[in-house]
């Protein structure tokens, strides 16, 4: 194993429209690929993103179309492909089970991302644990855990790279899941999103930053940029951070590719200088 | 019980010269009283600071000469006051027990703030859970366990003017302390610090706002600044952050005292419009 590898959050301007989308999505990896990229992470929703039910209807198995596509690409060009995440349809159990509590719920589905390994397999699937309810009148309003069902597992796998740990968005409001993956020797977390523009604003860089450096793990936030029909708007600025909170590699606020070097070996020296994930106090 | 009113913090630098100390830190609160403070934090060590050898032989027992001092001082302006930490004498108990053990160990004692009401009575005490132990070569090499005790209980105490949280310096890289004192419903979580020039540089501000937006709570960070003697010097840069991660008041890196306006109505607003602490999942 290296100790040094080059990472690519790809940022992008998904809509409605699928098709479109994962075109894009597949053109930028190749675009992270050709720098020399051997991870690369696609944003939240990445192959559709708008109004909740519209994208609930078009929620895919796993595997299905997108899925397969993205295998597909990851082992095409050797890479390990962080497939932000997609809307995977329910199955026909959880909505049987939601449907015997005597609820009436409108169709769901899972925010799921998915890990692939440089040989087109399926490491790790990670569903989105916590849903953003929010309501800033006349700015964000937003309810996704009417449609979306929440995981309920934490996600950590060791690539050959390093050992990866997954989240999304939201997410990034809860250090205790976090702690979970240092729990779990997470060395590089990835956090696709999408983030909106008042909240990331005031928010975004600061919690990326704050995970990484209480973790002393880098960091790679892939965000959605721009409008996406409605009062939907995404905060764009991806990141990578490193363990010791500086921003390696920074997006503006339209699709882009970014790309910087994870190293590990200054990790170690940075949790070697700083022992704070031995100081951990359990009271 | 009022939804508004004014907060301060004390930015010292304190030294060995525990009289020279004792009297800033009174005059400070005193013009901080001045500028219409009803709460006002003391820095970490306010007292005393420097070498950990000669801080451990002034320690004082509590109630003790400062302990009494401050007491009085709170009683005479009628404010509530934290007294930042000073430097807590071991008890008999404690030490024997260490040496029972068959360590040989130098003197030690705990890192210990005290929380006073306008009517001077001791209505806390919070004694450092998380010890900074650091080695970045030719920069900062500090080993506070050698000589400090660690404590063991998370603190927080309603007053009158809100809930208030307690945590010291090298706490802010612990989360999870800071979601200890979100359940118990802190409203306002006091930092005071001796946080490091090099560490504070990269992450005072960003573990303060951190914690502050996370826990949707304002967070005032009392810091000391300056040299200290020897290799030790402060960063400075005191903070009043409001539950968005705002900055509502910031020092530069010289003595000072700033204000800011604590609203618990905002606080109020801001958890209802994102209510992202009653999002938290226990996976």
């Amino acid at each position: 194993m290296s100790d040094r590898f080059l990472a690519a959050a790809v940022q992008m301007n998904s809509r409605l429209d699928k098709e479109a989308n994962v075109a894009t999505a597949v053109r930028l990896v190749e675009e992270a690929h050709r720098q020399g990229a051997q991870l690369v992470v696609l944003p939240e929703m990445f192959n559709m993103l708008g109004p909740f039910p519209d994208v609930i209807a078009a929620a895919e198995p796993i595997p299905g179309p997108t899925s397969k596509l993205m295998a597909e690409l990851a082992r095409r060009l050797e890479i390990t492909l962080l497939a932000g995440s997609i809307c995977e349809a329910a199955t026909a159990a959880t909505n049987d089970a939601e449907s015997a509590q005597g609820n009436v719920i409108p169709p769901r589905g899972s925010n799921t991302s998915l890990l692939f390994l440089p040989d087109g397999s399926l490491a790790a699937r990670y569903r989105k644990v916590h849903l953003f309810n929010v309501d800033l009148p006349g700015r964000v309003e937003i309810e996704e855990s009417r449609y979306i069902t929440a995981g309920d597992k934490i996600v950590s796998y060791e690539t050959s790279l390093a050992r990866l740990g997954l989240s999304i968005c939201y997410d990034l409001r809860f250090p205790e899941l976090y702690r979970r993956l240092a729990d779990e020797d997470a060395e590089l977390i990835l956090t696709p999103a999408a983030f909106t523009r008042t909240t990331g604003q005031a928010h975004w860089e600061l919690l990326l930053r704050a995970r990484a450096v209480e973790n002393q793990a880098y960091l790679i936030g892939a965000n959605q940029c721009g409008s996406h029909g409605g009062n939907l708007e995404s905060y764009g600025h991806s990141m990578i951070i490193d363990p010791w909170g500086e921003v390696l590699a920074s997006a503006s606020d339209e699709e882009a590719v970014i790309t910087a070097e994870i190293d590990l070996s200054r990790l170690r020296e940075i949790r070697a200088q700083l022992p704070a994930l031995r100081h951990r106090r359990n009271i």
